[in-house]
């Protein structure tokens, strides 16, 4: 039976029109609709609409009906219409009369918003532990690979020596400004929204801050409008962060495309981890970079996406915001499935010794000659002119020794003080007090 | 005459179509160019490759410049191809060839690199005055109808009671957050580009970390190549933080265009702010919060436009990069005028007294009577069931009394709470550290 | 066993990452899988590379596993790579070795370019058929209530009298110019890319006329390289028709929304096609109209997500193009719901009656009031200041009838002259011409 | 004096915000606004709201107007509101109070209607002409070079010969398609709006057939709402269009750029055409395809950005629309502009000789002799193995002669056919009636 049913039967075509995938979408909400209920409660006895009796058996069994969520023995079942009445409905089932009044001094809206709110803070965190993970990667394989040089290009065309220290470690310092977007997300985020009822609060005498402290959060959305305009906006926000990451990864998956083909010929990979050609024997193809590639466009529309359906919807709830849980829920996954994949690709890369031998590589010394001279004492415009002409004339013969020392140059990557920089943002971050309350919530 | 030019004459058309309107974009520049500029001849002076008096003259005349510019007084001359040629050019007319020297160790692409990256740095910061110039009107405004109820819509059906106090209270709370995406944009565009020359570093022994203090930037963007990577994914997170603002702009301008509609009728403001109709002389149109919107919603669509300018773009620098100054900068302007736009809207706006005395609107107090009964003891599902029978059956006379007591209600708007933290936002911006090293450059 | 496996195992998470859910959007090809080889091998033994009595078992058990496909008793055995791998495999088991030579002359990048295109042309004929049925109940509904006026709105400001026949009737008419564009989506559909292999032809001596003509296609994509360029551009045409259609119900959806809200109330529905609250006895709420509203503005925003996928792919196959069936292949079931469902909804519309009555749309006949004085000699601008000025002073009293005869105006609503033209762009498709084909291939 | 203005003045930031840059784009609007204002008094005077003697010298004041824009000498003065006006203005001051008789039985929304629609119509004809110029020099350097081979790719891996004939003509044949999707663009364009007034209709006996025939449409919008509707709609149609040939183009230039670096070498231009470095001597920058590219990405989003603008607008009217004119209108240059680019490069081109024969290219030939086994009889699956293993043991020798003869392969090209599919769809078009119907308005 459902709420808004009222001795009326909805016909089945809208039934099955509005559930849509809803009910799949609400099964990664299930651990975090107890965990905002086992806080409801506790809040519920504190202000004297519960008993103590009453919330010690909720507790108890909402703890249980975690404990099977996490042990993959929790189904939504037929007719039951979302995760809240699921929660509510085995409480009932197993406790009687009850197991209703976790849904005292609560709206539906105020109790999707906060599940939302803690499902999405959860995959922020675990998604920065995927970044950390290729960070680390990248910085290794740039301390690794510091001696081989690499073409620069500049318009694609052959322009400086550059190396794969540089390659590899820009990549790690570019995760560094993706988690700091992140962390903008994951602040908004970690605010709690329980208890702004429909989006306009209720005349029941709640005490958001002790739902707060019990949830972890940092802080409150305070104004109960705004807790509900957070819906959507919030997705958003979050949806900034994936797309950052995701296209970082996408550009090293071009990146990666180009080096493997074979007039550039940079890098190569196990063929266990390439793919072959139903008619060209001789193929091994970078189908693995080529996804994260798809896989990180798409999540870079992802914001526009969110943003074309909540755009000039009034104040106050609508329902055309359910459909963005099947935007942003199973995105989670897929980039870090992508991150995934990108770290086993990384770790077998092979990279090709001598590349720089190639006479077609030569002019790349060009600007090095330019600056011995500047630095020899010859004006700059003089040199690039002399350079250019011996280039012209073909009586260019550059060596090819590189001496960079600055600052994140060739012979100076400052791996220890871009790992410095990630370490900075990851302190920003708030895990250990979040854990910590939740763990609180579940003993 | 073009530093690329080699004795050739490129044709007309090729000249017009690769400048295209980036002379115009380039004006946005001019005074952050003379900024890199005294910072990189001053360390250029430190590592010995400038004279001190050589030093001593370069930097009193590009203050010089600098003054021409803040005074309307500069102009980037026909045939020159960009605002560094152009800096450089007046400093050879007026020092002869030392002026040349500032470009030594530099590459136009690590010029622009720090250009761009002053010019966002110091728009964000205008940007965030303003927003909080916004912020602190709405929550003078929320707390000034505080008493001011409004029907509260879900579904846009009427729902529940809510207040002016909790509509502006509403939007100031949302300008929180999204200066805290503001802020992660801030602290990716404070860092330090200078020295990643054409994006692979150079053979001369720059000291990046003088060039970084000297502009007052947080830490460096160490990695060259991550460095020039950062062009385009910089734009992309600053218009994040735009977009962030404008939806929350869009949004308000749509409740207000709703609430002047004659049919809601909730508020209202002086002729002088509406415009008629050439053909309806009872006309009173919202054009102003019409295009707060309408520039809202563009501005929204801003991270997209760059994002297909940049994707699937191997590493190292494009031209395309180039026309992304055409989206980002002009976007500045805009967003600052619908800022300024609805404060001056906000300040004139007549709310209509007594909105809720309206029968239609009796419904809105069902949740409320429901609660009651809770209150009093009846299960919540009962009293649901009572108070939705008694309006089916035409028997339900709702008291219109309301009392909201918890955080961020209608009777406890927490203006204080949230102004603490937007406080607390504005904290985290290091806007006087910038302001003491601009000002030290220019002394 | 995969075709390019050749003696080495991929790792499984490679396999699961690069498979993701294309063998589900696999299942959407398959019928059309089996056309193409129909009409592939038929070509095959026209030019002498299959025997007559091969081509007779191979067709026959073609048509035997199109039968199973229609029944629903088809499915991609674990392991199986992809469709055209399943039904190959089932030839084999059935037929022997002769069963592989249908791939012959064929690459699988060519197999799966003509399975798309089949499937969208066949996707775009159904829903040509959805959007007709929708068009005629609209013109319909804008006949049976051409009597009942409605407040017509410029800037959401009451502007002049409008009428449900208008509005019902625009709708009508916005969907002849969708067709219009889903019409040039269609024609670029219907060519026939068969036979361009990987992208670059082959050496086989194919003839691509007939399978043209076998499968019903009005032409050729001629040049092969074009004909595999067509993977993604199709996809994002494609998504232009399928967004027009989504916007049109999208902006109905957001009226019905407006006019079902009390404020308005000049439509509802039966409780069955309404939902109600958890907390609000007295909502009836429009969650099929928010949930149209919504699929159709994601709807929108997938022209954007599969260009931000295929932009800045050099020419040649990427396995980027896979993961656009996951965009594009649900999306006509999607876009077909809708329809379905707008259609459900207006069928039980029910429009209230004397909505003018009300006293605050008395200025909506200050035009017509203007425009009887012009037409009775006055020059506009005085007539303007003349009805502006009574209703400054209060003393504006119009009468309430109105005469508008002009095409497409409220007593001249041109109903059999936007038939008409929807009829003339129904008979630009060659409906007929192609499930001929399609049918003689099978029987 | 503004219209509206009636008695109170404006705060002039209002003014300044309201009117923003619209002054700008409606010069743009300028000769189509005197065509539309043509068509309509020859209409008003046949139904007896203007005397003949009055149409007489309005019509040949307008074609004054007409001529003076034509020759530059048209300007929106200061104070004057919008182009309308302007005309309009012109009018009464050399022709005194019958000038404002030009605007009776309008709206100012449905004049606007009618100047996009017939500013649009002239564009995309124009923009089929550049497009067309295009299309004939792509296929003739197809013919060109046809006997000049090139590596095809595959997952960007070598993988078949291809040939600049195969190049050249895809992007040709990519235009056949791009111009089917504007002609749908077109047909939606060119509808008559003229006499949808305020989008609700007059009282006015107008004859919307009359206009529709003067001003050459092929329809009209009948229904009036739709007519105002179809503002927003148009142009997010007619952007589809433009997105379509601007992918086409940023692809080709993605090609370009891939095909002139030097890894792959098989394309150069003048140095007139490329552009060098201030600090690398030996660079030829493809910035001209580079900005062809970025142009064409920015064009790609302008959909997206226009249905963000206009998306959950409501019907009737919004200020909103007139920012649509920023977005759209400067479009058709900067596309013309690419196009005529792409011309001056292609002209230009220079193919390398004898690419194919770089020993890293011979596994392009493994298919042809897979192939060729299999024409000698030798099972499919056989001969690929057979030539796998050959090339895994390094003895695979292929000869290189080429003989692909299908329809639309290296040594088939069907430049013929595809000329003849352009003729179809230019078909399609009506530029000859319309050209003649502003004739006959203009004569």
């Amino acid at each position: 039976m459902k709420l808004w049913q009222k001795d009326k039967a909805a016909l089945a075509a809208v039934e099955k029109f509005t559930v849509g995938n809803d009910r799949e979408m609400d099964a990664y909400l299930a651990p975090f609709d107890v965990l905002g209920s086992l806080a409801h409660i506790t809040m519920l006895q504190s202000i004297g609409l519960l008993e103590a009796a009453e919330l010690d058996i909720l507790k108890k069994e909402l703890r249980n009906i975690y404990s099977e969520i996490a042990a993959g023995d929790f189904v939504l079942e037929e007719g039951v219409e979302d995760i809240h009445s699921q929660v509510e409905l085995l409480l009932t089932r197993r406790l009687g009369e009850v197991g209703k009044k976790i849904h005292s001094g609560r709206s539906r809206n105020d109790q999707v918003l906060v599940d939302v709110k803690l499902f999405l803070r959860h995959e922020l965190q675990t998604l920065v532990t995927e970044v950390k993970a290729l960070f680390d990667l990248l910085q290794q394989k740039s301390e690794e690979y510091k001696q081989h040089l690499l073409p620069g290009y500049t318009h694609l065309q052959i322009a400086m020596p550059s190396s794969f220290g540089l390659w590899f470690g820009a990549y790690a310092e570019s995760l560094v400004d993706d988690l700091t977007v992140l962390q903008s997300a994951y602040k908004v985020v970690n605010k709690n929204p329980l208890g702004s009822a429909a989006g306009y609060g209720s005349s029941f005498p709640l005490n958001r801050k002790m739902t707060t402290a019990l949830l972890g959060f940092e802080d409150l959305n305070y104004n109960v409008v705004y807790a509900q305009m957070g819906r959507g906006k919030t997705e958003k926000i979050v949806s900034f962060a994936l797309a950052g990451i995701a296209g970082t990864l996408a550009k090293m998956a071009m990146d990666a495309c180009l080096f493997m083909n074979q007039n550039f010929g940079f890098i190569s990979f196990p063929d266990e981890l390439t793919t072959g050609s139903s008619i060209m024997p001789h193929k091994k193809n970078p189908d693995v970079w080529e996804l994260i590639r798809s896989h990180g466009n798409k999540l870079q529309a992802l914001p526009n996406e969110i943003t074309m359906m909540i755009t000039n919807l009034p104040s106050g709830y609508h329902r055309d915001l359910q459909l963005l849980k099947e935007n942003l829920f199973p995105a989670f996954d897929t980039l870090k499935d992508c991150l995934r994949m990108s770290r086993l690709m990384l770790e077998h890369v092979k990279v090709r010794e001598g590349i720089l031998d190639d006479s077609k590589y030569q002019y790349l010394f060009s600007v090095e000659v330019v600056n011995k001279l500047v630095l020899e004492g010859m004006p700059f415009r003089e040199a690039y002119k002399k350079v250019g002409m011996d280039i012209e004339k073909g009586e260019f013969a550059p060596g090819t020794a590189i001496s960079h020392t600055h600052e994140g140059s060739i012979g100076n990557l400052c791996t220890t003080q871009i790992a410095q920089m990630m370490d900075e943002v990851l302190k920003g971050f708030s895990f250990e007090k979040v854990d910590k309350a939740v763990e609180e919530l579940l003993k």
